[in-house]
């Protein structure tokens, strides 16, 4: 793996030199995690055109979310520098790039604040800063053959998860009870963590994006929306599937189950490498306009997965970029009905070319309206 | 409660008022929320003299650790605006301020990113920007009975979560397993959730701060230590204990767990109004020293806590400031011996005057050395 991290550092040198900067520092934590491996949470990266230097809190905590059991080894061509205590990693390796005689340095001006900014530049006396903009969050974007491996395997535990509940005893319970229980099994199976904080919403709250789980219990001809994701080795996976509680649906909820079905499917047909942004949002879009369900989804389909459960490239109405191989991305609609409910399906996707087999689906798990 | 807010915002306007400042643009998270109760995620305040703007994203998710349960009515004084999707509230929050014709304009410097605060400069168009620093926080410093009401029932839930735990077997479970039983307590009884992700150390884990919980089995003879906080209403507490699993524990462990207890004492009495905030951590700091403990203890003895669970002031030997009444902080030393383990005991507490009976305790589980 240190390989992968010493190419992708590789890399970012690389756009250093075209954009003129001598040295890039690198705050962002997913950034950091990126291009060296697991770093303790608030370290810095300070990378010139011949070293790569990690400022490392002292004592601190591991990464967020890190290989849970067994530290990765070191990177040899990293050098470490300790940040004492209440100092911030981004002054110490602004001091190093003092040190190193750096000239023009590319900082992350969307992740520094300004009084950090203010500090380095003090701190790193004759360099210029200039901005290093989204750059490593565009290399990001395309992932390589570890970082879906290790996609595959969180999504694999999410549905594992979810699996277990759905044999499981579900009316009566509340939605807090049955989102803490699948985020224990997800880190039973091997989860660092949730990726985002497990979503369930019933009755009334099935259908809605980003539901808090409350006290309502589940009951019978209840539809319920789970959404849930898990997290390995740092690569996080996001998933949602609306079921219906007992033995017989009403017709209004296999109608809009179905619609949204055909929906999520028209934007996952959608995807592959050169597609527009936009193209699968607007194909699942269409299937819910033509149903008069317009105005109830404002948000954009989907959206890049990884280090960040939220990053490039979105998949909405105004998105115009080209979607690329190899982009694991979200696929998720949804209709919601104020005072009824109503039905989000959603699913991780890895963006392959037609050759390929077309999109590699990472979740699994059964979209069909199951009756539980 | 609104009550509660609007005498909070006058305080933040007298503020302004003195360092020349016409408004302030509020984007700290906590901040927000401080200001104007539970505002969703991504909240943007504006301040002016006659106004209170609240800038909130379309659609958003509840505030972090929002009521769980009812909505708080809506405030009075707080007109909101709506932010789209995808635009930045902090933008929004500008766009009010040209509009309604702010000169000197305030914002959080230390929350603001080099690039969003080139956009809010570019919208707010007139506006001159100055540095609002941590006014906010030094408000916060001080809690009002609210404040503390809401500490004491997350210390409460705390001490139930850890209470129950301490009747069950122990023996042969993970670390991990220990830590999410705990979450899910303090969520069963009625936190909005953990404060931070708990930690459940044991054998050569235990003592360690931060320690995040691995596959370790709690085995006889174990030190175990659990540090674990609730959060209520959005205010967060901190407690760490430390247990020896059989029935006898070893000389060193007795030793160790007396000389831990002992200094964190020293560290309790020593808080009061007025007292220089260093001198708790000196008290305790001494007695570990004396023992010959000195560099295994590099952390500051306690911080401050609240809407944020590390907030000032902060209780380490450098610090010079003095601490006030209702001011609430933790106090946990501990010693790690590596490949032994070790011991942390921590407690949260609000300094109060001696004619109050000096400071109070908040998380009441006992800290004596209970052998389970």
């Amino acid at each position: 793996m240190s390989d992968a991290h010493s190419a992708r550092r590789e890399r970012l040198r690389e756009h250093c030199s075209a954009s003129g900067a001598d040295a890039a520092l690198i705050t962002r934590p997913a950034n950091v995690r990126y291009l060296t491996g697991c770093p303790p949470v608030g370290a810095a990266l300070l990378l010139t055109r011949e070293r790569a230097v990690l400022a490392v809190p002292e004592g601190a905590e591991p990464g967020d979310g890190g290989l849970g059991g067994g530290e990765r080894p070191a990177d040899p061509e990293v050098t470490r520098l300790p940040v004492p205590a209440e100092a911030d990693a981004a002054s110490v390796a602004a001091e190093a790039a003092a040190r190193l005689r750096v000239g023009d340095l590319a900082v992350e001006e969307h992740d520094l604040t300004v009084t950090r900014h203010r500090a380095v530049a003090r701190i790193a006396g004759a360099a210029r800063l200039l901005d290093l903009d989204r750059a490593v969050e565009r290399l990001r974007v395309v992932k390589d053959e570890y970082e879906i491996a290790d996609l595959r395997i969180a999504a694999e535990i999410a549905d594992q998860a979810l699996g277990e509940l759905l044999e499981s005893i579900l009316v009566g319970r509340t939605e807090r009870h049955l989102a803490m229980e699948l985020e224990r099994r997800m880190i039973d199976h091997g989860a660092d963590r949730a990726a985002f904080p497990v979503s369930v919403g019933t009755g009334s709250h099935s259908g809605l994006e980003h539901h808090q789980p409350t006290d309502r219990r589940v009951e019978e001809g209840d539809f319920l929306t789970v959404a849930l994701g898990a997290r390995y080795r740092g690569y996080g996976i996001s998933t949602a599937r609306t079921f219906v509680i007992g033995a017989a649906p009403a017709a209004w909820q296999v109608e809009l189950h179905r619609l949204v079905f055909h929906a999520q499917r028209a934007g996952r047909e959608a995807l592959g490498p050169g597609v527009e942004q936009h193209v699968p949002d607007d194909a699942a879009r269409s299937i819910l306009q033509a149903a008069g369900h317009a105005e109830r989804s404002v948000h954009a389909l989907g959206h890049g997965i990884g280090l960040e459960i939220r990053e490039a490239p979105r998949l909405g109405p105004a998105d115009m970029g080209k979607l690329d191989n190899r982009v694991p991305v979200t696929v998720g609609p949804g209709v919601h009905l104020p005072g009824r409910g109503g039905v989000r399906i959603e699913d991780t996707l890895v963006v392959r070319p037609p050759e390929e087999g077309g999109p590699e689906l990472l979740t699994i798990t059964t979209k069909e309206l199951l009756a539980l």
